[in-house]
């Protein structure tokens, strides 16, 4: 910086990134077809503000996110009078995710919103995590959620629509395989307690099994008994889920026992994975993973997960949360959600497209001499107007001394095709 | 709320907004219609962080929305400590326009940018401003910026591509005339020293003659004698004013003589104007506009607005800025951008629209009766997914018990066919 001129800082805030073209031009591709796919499923797009109220956002929705809020600061006599008084602060957040902006919304506005409301969220959240590799401060989520409908119309709907869009995102890499996990919330509680846990130690019991792939089963065993389990309870335990893989939903169920379990439960997971199967392309799987638990504590259905065969994470998750919004708005609402990990998912992309996504083909740089009178600078100009309205991407540019280094630098850029124009 | 929840605010933050479907269709629709239309002149999109350092967002480029500034609360140890030794409180705020992050991504990202770099931002801003009607403390802007081109193809490249797309906006509502005000920072200071004003006097003025729209010639005369100018200065300043409504811009510059003014300015502003018209649809006239000033004190050469016939107001404006850039990155780098009053052009759309954008024509729902068994569903799903791939928008939704009612809800929010799936 020159003398005298205030200090600046030429990176972006730590844990941010700034997106350049051939990023952004994949990222508004893979928006632009999430968009249109979830458009055809009927699901309807709305948007939250960035910042949300400190209350809202402390409610006990967010889980541990809840402790990664970066805080706005109150302003003018609020400010003072918070300072003066010892008094909070701060009176609103960033958002840490869409679903507590998405219940404020639907609790504010649910009088002019149709019923089931189908509602698609794309925009970026904000976590105050330590960065590390893949992980950012700020980043983009994308949600579909059903409120209002108790069927599971909304589960097929949200496996069939989230699925079918992956395929095409997919599509542009050539992956074409994935797999939809799913499972229920209320038959983990049922295979607890058949096994012989209490109600109240279910939450943990499940903490554990969540780490069936890292673990495996003698070491969910061996924490269960760490954690002071019963060893009885334990190897019961083990020996339900010992059998469990590939096995049939219902099947599965029909063991644990109507006591633990009502019937319907399996059935009901059964009918989901059929219709949602029918509605997609033969490389999507739709199994039945009795070990699939999901982190967050507010699932109280059927829930579900897609992996990428051949990749070690989930792309997507989601499942039915019939309690959390009634708590937010006073009304009981069911409600059924899919979020997709869309910067996951633009990760592997890039990998594939060696680093974005160039410009479409056949576009056009007319380079003019700095010399060309107005008359040759119109002619450019008409020229490129015709090229666009053929439906070409063309730039107008000044030529530079070096002709060569300049077309060497818009090819590199993804121009193919260029004209120079000089005076006569 | 129920007893033992927490407090929990409906109502999003003051001064910000919930968006709902109809109308965040109608964004969504022009946003891809930007991204389209500016992509075909070769703008590639950027994006930046929503927060910015302090440092950044109080260097002096923002000029009065720098009191606006919403700030982020420092963290942990950091915190701790700036209460303990009562230092600064906050690291980074939310930014109040996006020409400062362009500054700081272009001096931290150059080497790996094209140049002449064409930018293309689309994002939201966020000022604590006091709310009112029309204005909002979080909206979107919509910026186009070449850096690194001195050369006018810039100016006209911008004006031709802001118009066109302006065009093809207003065209969903018919409306199809619109001027483009043309003027040049160097002419308005040239036309004040001739008059006789002092160098250091400039910007003040210009800050009078800004209000020629809203207090005429007399007011303008009248308000630079109550700041204290020479009643003779006024008077000459006056009279250049006075006649240059409709006057052609080479004329009007040779009027203030090359003592005040390069020749080839007005040389320049003419090329500017007769090429960007030649590339503009009939509707739209591309005007030298002598009185037009732009608030903004950065501009150093040709500035640009944009106005729909018949309307008070502009609805986009820019110009050159060739200083800034250099003052944040120390390298001197020629700039000149061009932004539309995104959230103003939307507010008119929707008064045309009658409240946002309706569903495409021929959106089927499917009604499922809750006693349809497994077969009679995927019956409904497979319909569905045969719809949709004829491109056709499709919700499965549960009968409601009052059919009639709930059709009559389908209908308001666009759906046209109806399908109902019962056991046989």
């Amino acid at each position: 910086m020159k003398d005298g001129q205030p200090k600046v800082i030429k990176t972006p805030v730590k844990g941010m990134c700034d997106i350049l073209p051939g990023d952004m031009r994949l990222r508004q591709r893979v928006l632009s077809m999430i968009r249109k796919s979830y458009a055809s499923y009927g699901f309807t797009e709305v948007e939250t503000p960035a910042m949300e109220h400190i209350e809202n956002l402390t409610s006990k929705q967010g889980g541990d996110n809840e402790k990664l809020i970066f805080k706005v600061l109150k302003r003018g006599r609020e400010l003072e009078k918070a300072l003066a008084e010892g008094g909070e602060m701060c009176d609103s957040g960033l958002r840490y995710d869409l679903t507590v902006p998405l219940a404020r919304l639907y609790s504010n506005s649910r009088e002019s919103l149709p019923s089931p409301f189908k509602a698609l969220q794309i925009g970026s959240v904000w976590r105050a995590d330590n960065p590390q590799k893949g992980r950012f401060r700020q980043f983009t989520q994308c949600d579909i959620d059903i409120l209002g409908d108790a069927t599971d119309l909304c589960e097929i709907e949200l496996i069939s629509a989230t699925a079918s869009m992956l395929t095409e995102i997919f599509a542009l890499i050539g992956v074409t395989d994935f797999t939809v996990h799913v499972n229920d919330r209320r038959i983990l509680t049922g295979a607890a307690l058949q096994a012989g846990f209490k109600e109240e130690d279910v939450p943990s019991v499940l903490v554990s099994l969540d780490k069936y792939d890292k673990i495996g089963l003698d070491g969910i065993r061996a924490e269960l008994v760490a954690n002071g389990y019963d060893s009885a309870a334990a190897d019961r335990y083990l020996s339900v889920y010992a059998s469990a893989q590939g096995r049939d939903c219902e099947a599965f169920c029909r063991d644990i026992g109507e006591q633990f379990l009502p019937r319907e439960v399996g059935e009901n997971l059964r009918e989901i994975m059929t219709c949602a199967s029918g509605m997609l392309s033969e490389g999507v799987s739709v199994v039945f993973d009795p070990t699939l638990v999901r982190g967050m504590g507010y699932y109280t259905g059927p829930i579900f997960e897609v992996t990428i065969d051949g990749y070690g994470f989930s792309i997507a998750g989601g499942g039915r949360y019939d309690k959390m919004i009634g708590r937010f708005s006073g009304v009981e609402t069911p409600a059924c959600g899919f979020s997709i990990g869309f910067e996951r998912i633009i990760t592997i992309l890039r990998d594939h497209l060696e680093g974005g996504m160039r410009l479409p083909e056949g576009s056009v740089a007319i380079l003019v001499d700095r010399r060309a009178d107005s008359g040759k600078k119109a002619e450019a100009f008409a020229e490129a107007a015709a090229l666009r309205r053929e439906g070409l991407t063309v730039t107008v540019q000044p030529m530079q001394k070096n002709i060569g280094a300049q077309i060497g630098r818009l090819e590199a850029e993804g121009y193919t095709e260029f004209r120079k124009i000089y005076n006569d």
